[in-house]
């Protein structure tokens, strides 16, 4: 099978590399602005000379970002040639867009590393699906936050000087917004909760907490009471209802989270049948995410795909978080108020007010905590 | 796709339930002596019915043991038909010949939950190998072993306390050697190592110590100094040269396993390109393990197969473990000679000696352990 790499960056020049020790995958071409020393006669500057090729079958588009990558996405799928990309802002924003053009144009569109970079979780999400009933996905899928969190658990650093040492190391980006906000994880959580329960819920259904606030005061408050913070996003069905959402958790020691340290990933499903299962590896880097795009060409390319389970049922797009309960740690500044029924136990500073709540919706919470200024707010499992 | 299933016990049973929501697998006849209250119609007691019937494609061996499971497993493939078995100790006993015999037939021969149970260890290790090289697999293969390890860490109580506690709870066999010596953990280090490095490495080449010897006394040892202990399989290449032996293994609280509860499994792979990748699951258990094996028939239903990568080194099926270095710790007799160049630290009551020794070969080790009575010895990864 031909195909071609759009974007020779870190992935693709990774994709690129791997691709070379798969049976029956040949780059034919790849698209760059930028000469490729070693590559160069196989590189354009014009899609065109990609998409009009007829002998390519398959294009990789490791661009990143939304425009053009949609564009040249969706022409190649209408051309008749499968899609393969590491892309999550891409694959989460036009989720439904982008299924219904290969369903329509009859080609497979693959993106296993979009979320959990090597890992192969999305393919075993989907192959768990074959006979068996998902009932909930969740995990740690950010290998920046993870860092951070990590670093800041173990050597109590604050978080500014952490994110600094992690972009120094290639582990955070100059803009790392998209990270500690919280937004890459909601953009896996869409596309891990979309392939494990066949849904569309989007975006802007999924309420996000991130770790941007977080300061040493929490983590010292955290390691205390026994506790280990990690950026973890969840989602679960019941009957045909879904719940969704992106937070901080502090977790007690003996989930397999807690233990997941510096920039690894561990991703967990539970089927009815099966019980839990995790993924645990790298969930970025130019090797791992490259490797893991060139296995779905080579399922493509061998035909391997996923049959449905007999007796799946339909779940509602529609989020729903009032159902699901915790307790939650907020931390505000002093003198904030805070409803006192909510409140199971607090320990208060000069400057701040430590509170634990007594078990309450995850919809009430994350309403709750984008009322405060200056506050940090994290769900707890025991 | 007809299939029959061989013995309708724990996964036999758990098998027939998880076909019932694949797509295209259809239960065809039962092998049993037993009558069956609900599928009494499709049973049979005899393997003629099932292999002479030229509608069954396929036959989920689950009678367990090795006769006479071997032979209707080599008569079922002479006469054309899929294999698929959950049957560790006949996979790990017979691998060339059942290999050989698939082959020849051009029939699939699978056993996915033969190591991991409901993990889908075996079929990751294979869907990596396509475009990477396996250098390492190593893991928690044994939940018998893990749910007395971690419930002697965690409440202190002795071996067979905690044994006849596994037992009870259906964790442990009446008759638990297989089990708590070690050789169910050398069966899936011989299918797992033979499935990442295209080998043909034999049982009796893999050095094993068990954990039958363990008493409350070394687990405080380890305890005080900061250890956790697990049984691993472990194998490794280096050029074409490989090691592989079976071993109690002392953790620093650090490592993903020593963070494995109760009995649950953690298996990982170390991939040139991928790096280090871990599946978590259960490893045993009606469900978890017959739903994997109606994944591997679902995947022969679909000619899912594993192509191979490009570049594949051919690696030695001689088990070498005198290069393969690391510290040991021996719990010896008061009084028993150890050589003194051999030690790095000790410490003396007045029944034992704890002994820490500086890094020595495993070769070396093994021998030296089997060269003791009343002795516990594990291998130390920092």
């Amino acid at each position: 099978m031909k195909i071609a790499i759009l974007g020779f960056g870190t992935v693709g020049s990774g994709a690129y590399e791997a691709a070379k020790s798969a049976n029956g995958i040949e780059v034919k071409r790849i698209l760059d602005r930028r000469a490729l020393s070693e590559h160069d006669d196989m590189r354009t500057t014009d899609f065109n000379d990609i998409v009009n090729d007829s002998e390519i079958d398959l294009v990789a588009e490791c661009m990143g970002g939304i425009h053009p990558a949609l564009d040249y996405v969706l022409a190649a799928m209408e051309s008749g040639k499968h899609v393969v990309t590491p892309n999550k802002a891409l694959v989460s924003a036009h989720y439904d867009e982008l299924m219904e053009c290969a369903a329509r144009n009859h080609v497979e569109f693959r993106f296993t590393p979009a979320a959990g970079g090597g890992i192969p979780w999305l393919y075993n999400l989907q192959r768990s699906r074959r006979c068996d009933t998902i009932e909930e996905v969740h995990g740690i899928v950010n290998g920046t936050c993870n860092y951070i969190l990590d670093s800041m658990h173990t050597n109590g650093k604050d978080f500014g000087e952490i994110l600094k040492e992690a972009q120094d190391l290639g582990y955070a980006e100059r803009d790392p917004s998209a990270d500690i906000e919280g937004f890459d994880t909601l953009r896996k959580c869409v596309i891990s909760t979309n392939l494990a329960f066949g849904t569309r819920v989007r975006e802007e259904d999924i309420p996000v907490i991130g770790i941007s606030a977080i300061t040493s005061a929490d983590i010292n408050f955290f390691n205390r009471h026994g506790y280990v913070c990690r950026l973890l996003m969840n989602s679960e069905v019941s009957g045909s209802r879904i719940s969704a959402y992106v937070e901080p958790t502090l977790l007690t020691p003996n989930h397999l989270e807690a233990n997941v340290k510096a920039n690894f990933n561990l991703i967990s499903l539970t089927g009815k049948n099966v019980g839990t299962l995790s993924f645990y590896g790298q969930g970025a880097g130019k090797m791992p995410t490259g490797t893991s795009l060139v296995h779905d060409m080579i399922d493509i390319n061998e035909g391997i795909g996923f049959s449905h389970a007999a007796n799946e049922q339909a779940v509602s797009s529609e989020v729903d978080n009032t159902l699901e309960q915790h307790p939650y740690y907020f931390r505000l500044p002093a003198g904030t108020d805070f409803p006192a029924d909510r409140i199971a136990s607090e320990e208060k500073s000069d400057r701040s007010r430590y509170i634990i709540t007594r078990s309450m919706s995850v919809s009430e919470a994350h309403k709750m905590a984008a009322s405060y200024d200056g506050a940090f707010v994290a769900g707890i499992k025991e």
